[in-house]
């Protein structure tokens, strides 16, 4: 009794999944688009100003030290990479998406255009959506986190990093996109590399944000799509031509 | 002395308006589009419950009455319309256009696409900038309002309000758009009929909400150029055909 119980779960677990993906297509009705459901990771702490020492040594071309310990440290070392506030990894840039892969189990999808579906919204802050997208021969991270700047009003803060250099980031722009009951937002911008910190972005608020009547407006049933598309800057590339 | 510091002065805030006018239109840079410079205004009080006995009457499709006086009023008049708060008139909704006009000297433009140009985006909450934007044989009214939902976090919101009825509201879509420092940011939407409250749409965060730090961002030496389109909604059109 209890094994078909399990299996009767699983099977409308997966009938949800089919639906939810079915009404995320709907959404971004460009043809190929590849949908991804995305469970939500709660997050136990975070600390601000934990990333302001790495955020100063990438502005300054230099990759950042730790400054958790006292000990010298490689400045190939990347601290900062995993958004996970509670894991202490740190490691050279070649190696952040394997880290991020097995430790954390962050998926990683194909394509220049692809459907973020994050489920899950009402969970209490802080809580971040995390998935890796490869594209263009780079690498990318989108962060959705949940978070209080403002005492009991929660907020939730999009963007896109780069696992590579400010530089290589330059080279790129990044568009999210919610479209729902009538109502579309559009977010352009230049990724940031992920030696600049996810926390110092959302604490700079200079990504998508969203207060929670938005989220709601644009939520389905507790599940927020994201479509996400990432191009080279043309700016950038007619400048490197002249 | 004093006449030629007055000349030198007027000549001065000529320059300054023509370099707005210029910096903006190269930011929107499609030909022949409208550049308007708003001036704030400075709102004495809100009181976030002031239309919400008229929002109730709107959605039952009855024009609502004013809950500010005992007397029983003219289920023709519009209470709510002059966003403006300190402002007790009400009337009918033909004579609004005229009322905004005279009485607040609102400035109304034609064409579908317009830039609209907020300046002194310093000044402290709450303040409005406001026009009005005639368009498709309708006019509309854009609203800016810099408010504090949270204390001592000013935000900025922007909508733009049909002057006429529900119905007749949900037959176009808006679209407002910023787009500065390699950043864009696009909100659309249908527009809200006056007799709704510009101040429930506020309340509500229906509208693109900016954070002050996003708005510095997408500021050029204090003031925001938000590019402003109107079209009439395929969805409906589509409908009205079946």
């Amino acid at each position: 009794m209890l094994f078909f119980t399990q299996c009767f779960g699983a099977v409308l677990d997966l009938i949800h999944l089919r639906f939810q993906h079915y009404k995320a297509k709907r959404v971004f009705s460009a043809a190929g688009q590849l949908v991804c459901v995305v469970n939500p990771t709660h997050s136990l702490k975070y600390a601000p100003t934990r990333c302001a020492a790495a955020q100063t040594s990438a502005e300054q071309g230099v990759l950042p030290p730790c400054h958790h310990h006292e000990a010298v440290h490689d400045p190939q070392l990347v601290p900062c990479t995993c958004p996970l506030y509670s894991c202490p990894w740190e490691g050279h840039l070649e190696v952040v998406v394997p880290h991020l892969r097995q430790t954390h189990c962050i998926n990683i999808l194909q394509g220049a255009e692809i459907v973020f579906l994050a489920t899950d919204m009402h969970l209490p802050a802080p809580t971040d959506w995390i998935i890796m997208h490869s594209c263009l021969g780079h690498q990318f991270l989108l962060v959705l986190r949940k978070q209080e700047k403002y005492e009991g009003h929660p907020q939730f803060f999009a963007t896109m990093m780069l696992i590579g250099t400010p530089t290589q980031a330059d080279n790129f722009t990044y568009r999210l996109e919610l479209n729902r009951n009538q109502r579309r937002l559009k977010w352009e911008a230049t990724p940031r590399s992920v030696l600049e910190c996810v926390d110092s972005v959302i604490s700079d608020g200079d990504c998508l944000v969203l207060n929670t009547s938005l989220a709601q407006l644009f939520s389905d049933n507790g599940s927020l799509a994201i479509g996400i598309a990432i191009t080279t800057s043309k700016v950038h590339n007619a400048e490197a031509e002249m």
